[in-house]
């Protein structure tokens, strides 16, 4: 970045599965601004249902390119906190995250290593009295902090090799000749199937290609919903840049029993 | 003001019908401080029914005098997303308004009309590429930011006629000789009905008047819920500074049958 | 403090039970910043059951010691807003509290009195018209923001006795020679049963210790929950650092008939 390696934005994004019912997602900003008392906090979501690793890192994936370069995305869908998986920082296109190493990131890097990886094992960066079962508040909190504050990556933890993240078993997106191909990874409330192929991962006019998830089939990828008759089954791109397969003003999960993990395919039309 | 017309508070208000478990608005806050990287975000709710301008018509007037002057208030509700609405944004005793013209900003107006309106036609200051789906964070999001960072009104966009203004097809404030009459705006979830008539509209001893909604009659107004028994119907302003009709620890809507849209009649006691 | 008694972080932590649909949280944090442009607002949460004074004590109890020094705690859960219950400011340990004198301060407090205590009768730090429904905004919000800007404790209200406190009618924390005692004060959502006995209140060890519920008895507490068998009844301290009764997998509440108010005995181990 022109900005150089260390640039921070002073912006920390926070993602959970705490809900907020509870006090922890409070804790953990406490925590930040006891350490970066200028940094500013923005709430990605709290409600990643508990321990669903996968929808956390579809969320993390469709939003952190909203943010500017320098920014501390902190997110922590955590079941294995206590156990031996390793916490990490990593950076990513100027980008920075604060991980758990359990696939979390895996959307957001797709099938790429990050540019560096630190494994957070330095103990002065963390809260005195580590908890067994809230790294959140304890390290994750602590660490991001220091990190938007300034601190150099390779300060808060021991060089890794980048290629050794763990990624979730989740087929990432695939280009073939005759097509592009890659699972749902998220419903919506709405029943919308959202995938993470984007605009650019479509090498043909998107008037005329065929999308095809389970036995639905679409021609064409358009604008918007109301661009069909209701409940017409449609392709378009969602707002958080990913193909979505919809029925306008109806379920497209349950018309067409379509389930995380249904693999989307794009095809040319002719 | 006294502060100029170009003051600004640096505060951010944001309504959304977008809803809190997607990164949606998240996003619009990212892009935000983007911009303007030391803007204050306050959420006003996320949680307006989908669609529904009416209700965030309603949260909108409940809620923006609390801010200072200069503040600038992004309300998103936008069924007509991609569609030929205009996107606008207006200056209003001091507060600037940034909105689809849908009528969100019915209810803050009242009958009558900004002091300053402008088209936001200047993609200078939205994002690169807008979505067709998205504007709240492409479009709405970015002219907020810019004008809490100072930039003048006329700047955002070509200026237009204020009277101009779509207006929610709600009747307003009616004042007579014998009745202020007004519609239920808004049920709460203990069934409240709330309307937009606030203690100046009414000209009369508020112990003495007789408020009237369908079935329900009740003789004055009182200052809190305690003061009338268990069951009890009665009228007061809500902390929202509108009348509101309800029933103590009990539904007043279901009790009377009263919908949105019902008239409450104010009328002078004898 | 090393701060001195005025010491400031500058940060507002916010617990109500006022929920996020409406517009109320928005509305106090408007009339804060308002008064304080540069405070810091940090949610606590608003998802505090309607009137629950014991569940709001829970939360703000386990969360303020996240806070640096010089923190404003606002809490309300206010019943008996608009009758004579007092609005009252205090400090504990170098962290400030806005709340009404309900008993809402019970836990952080336990068994002692505060450092200081005062009574919010100076309406010039309040609301021009503070409504009789929303102190709130009218009155904690502005006390809240002049102390987060520094101003000292003694100039918002009139000294009275720390000793004056109301507190819940709820059994505190008991140290006997054979057994600490103390009542379950919050069941979360999975069930587990939630006690305000910390770590240093239990003189023997940890691993030999019995705990007892009800018909519950279980034999140490352990680190994580993943340090029994599914099913298995467990006793472990809680993130938020008080003791609490679990089912690993399962609902301890339910299981064993357990209820706020049901007390937990940790007894020596032989």
């Amino acid at each position: 970045m022109s900005e150089g390696p260390e640039h921070r934005s002073g912006i920390v994004s926070l993602l959970t599965d705490f809900g907020v019912r509870d006090t922890y997602v409070g804790q953990v900003k406490a925590v930040i601004l006891g350490i970066a008392s200028s940094a500013r906090l923005v709430d990605l979501t709290h409600d990643v249902p508990p321990q669903d690793v996968v929808e956390g890192a579809f969320h993390l994936a469709a939003a952190w390119q909203a943010f500017p370069p320098g920014t501390v995305h902190l997110a922590v869908v955590d079941p294995g906190v206590g156990t031996a998986r390793r916490p990490v920082a990593l950076e990513w296109r100027g980008h920075l995250f604060v991980v758990p190493d359990n696939g979390l990131i895996s959307f957001v890097l797709g099938d790429r290593s990050p540019d560096r990886l630190v494994v957070l094992d330095r103990p002065r960066y963390h809260r005195p009295n580590v908890s067994s079962t809230f790294h959140g508040r304890d390290l994750f909190g602590p660490v991001a902090a220091y990190l938007a504050s300034r601190l150099p990556l390779q300060e808060v933890g021991a060089a890794a090799d980048p290629t050794s993240l763990a990624r979730l078993d989740f087929p990432s997106l695939r280009r073939d000749p005759d097509a592009v191909r890659a699972p749902v990874v998220s419903i919506d409330h709405f029943g919308n199937c959202r995938t993470l192929i984007r605009r650019e991962d479509i090498p043909w006019p998107l008037e005329h290609v065929w999308v095809r998830c389970g036995q639905a089939i679409v021609r064409g990828i358009v604008d918007t919903y109301g661009s069909v008759p209701e409940t017409r089954t449609l392709a378009l791109f969602g707002s958080y840049g990913g193909l979505e397969v919809a029925v306008r003003l109806g379920n497209a999960a349950r018309a067409w029993d379509i389930r995380r993990g249904s693999v989307v395919a794009v095809s040319p039309g002719t």
